[in-house]
């Protein structure tokens, strides 16, 4: 499985991703289910991966090559609106082409979902969820932050912290406790934790850090965030339930 | 969707199950979820449903229908794992009269999970989860708890917290815990909770307790959890991601 989440914050943007697995090729700045397009200066594109390994490594594949060529790519989209567009389009091709008769007869799930962001000179940073059905979703001040794969045990801190207002180091904070959550309940999902974060209309080179068992920050924050909750919850009173 | 479960504590048993749907019959202390059966003196045995509905009525309403009966029933099992094979051994009764070719082609679900739970003269209390298929597996020292349903919002809390020597006290703060951070991140989970405490060797008649949206101890819980966890959030330290 997989753990992937993204925000999009008035200071800007986060992507992080968990790396058990891995969906990435190697080109152009690509690494693990963290793929990251960029031509500084100019857009920034960062898409995260969960699902069929095949699908996703597939669209990541083609969405490169065709950099070089004279198709519509990830350079040539005027807004992000159309780089989901053509993300979702390229997970349909794939599907279309990889998913016949004869596998879906064995159950195979030809599914792949992304989380699709960015900023593009000329607009504002935007985010959305490409479905696996191609079709697509954008995070908007309601719903600042998206998640794919194993995002349940990690959702309640993010429910609870992150508000279109709150900061990139805050909300780094919060994604590596949402991290921590599912990794310590969910054996599918482990380290090194890939985490990128953008400011808003910085157009700076992409900057990512990968996060391993001995980042001596991610151990702080563990222990830290474990002592907490153990403390808050020796504080929260009992209640005499035999005597009600 | 249901969010139910479960404890074997040395102290004693813990159940607590949400009622946004309604799966009981009124019968021999049978409410919502939670479905109890007791001999006080003797025995008492806990359900706690998730799944089709109609599944899991009709298993409730057959295991109560043949308490007055000949047949093998609840009351008559000499242990709590005769209880559970009783209940695996009903679902799939329920399952096989139900579900045939023209509703399976409606892609219908038809499957019911259980947790089983209680103490039996001459035991230690068990605790057991019944799955759709008839099969169980129960608890023991390295995993006392079982959750069925939306499991995955409040697991991190009891991961941290539970072990076989946690008092039924904070048990049940644990629970209550797990179940705010469940509401709080899925709609399908709601109030009022039923929670049943049971000690250990006392065969005293069952005592649940309905916690609904105003009480004054779960809501204490919520508020002094939720200022907790945002001071432990905020005391936590920052990085400083762009110039590392």
């Amino acid at each position: 499985m997989t753990y992937c989440v993204a925000m999009r914050l008035e200071a800007g943007l986060l992507f992080a991703s968990d790396s058990r697995t891995n969906a990435g090729v190697d080109h152009i700045a690509t690494f693990r289910k963290m793929s990251v397009f960029e031509q500084p200066g100019e857009r920034l594109i960062v898409l995260l991966s969960a699902g069929n390994l095949a699908t996703t490594q597939s669209v990541i594949s083609l969405l490169t090559q065709r950099l070089k060529g004279q198709e519509e790519h990830l350079f040539k989209c005027p807004s992000m609106y159309d780089v989901a567009e053509l993300v979702g389009r390229t997970v349909k091709e794939v599907v279309a082409r990889d998913a016949d008769a004869q596998s879906l007869g064995q159950g195979v799930d030809f599914g792949g979902n992304f989380i699709v962001g960015g900023q593009i000179r000329g607009e504002a940073p935007r985010l959305f969820h490409v479905y696996a059905q191609g079709n697509f979703i954008e995070a908007c001040e309601d719903t600042p932050y998206f998640q794919i794969g194993e995002s349940k045990y990690g959702k309640p801190i993010i429910d609870r912290v992150i508000k279109p207002k709150t900061s990139l180091k805050e909300a780094a904070k919060c994604t590596l406790i949402s991290f921590d959550s599912t990794i310590r309940s969910n054996l599918s999902v482990g380290l090194p934790i890939d985490m990128l974060l953008y400011k808003t209309d910085s157009f700076a080179p992409a900057d990512p850090h990968r996060i391993t068992a001995d980042d001596p920050y991610f151990n702080k924050l563990r222990r830290g965030w474990g002592e907490g909750l153990r403390k808050t919850f020796e504080k929260l009173p009992d209640e005499d339930w035999f005597n009600k």
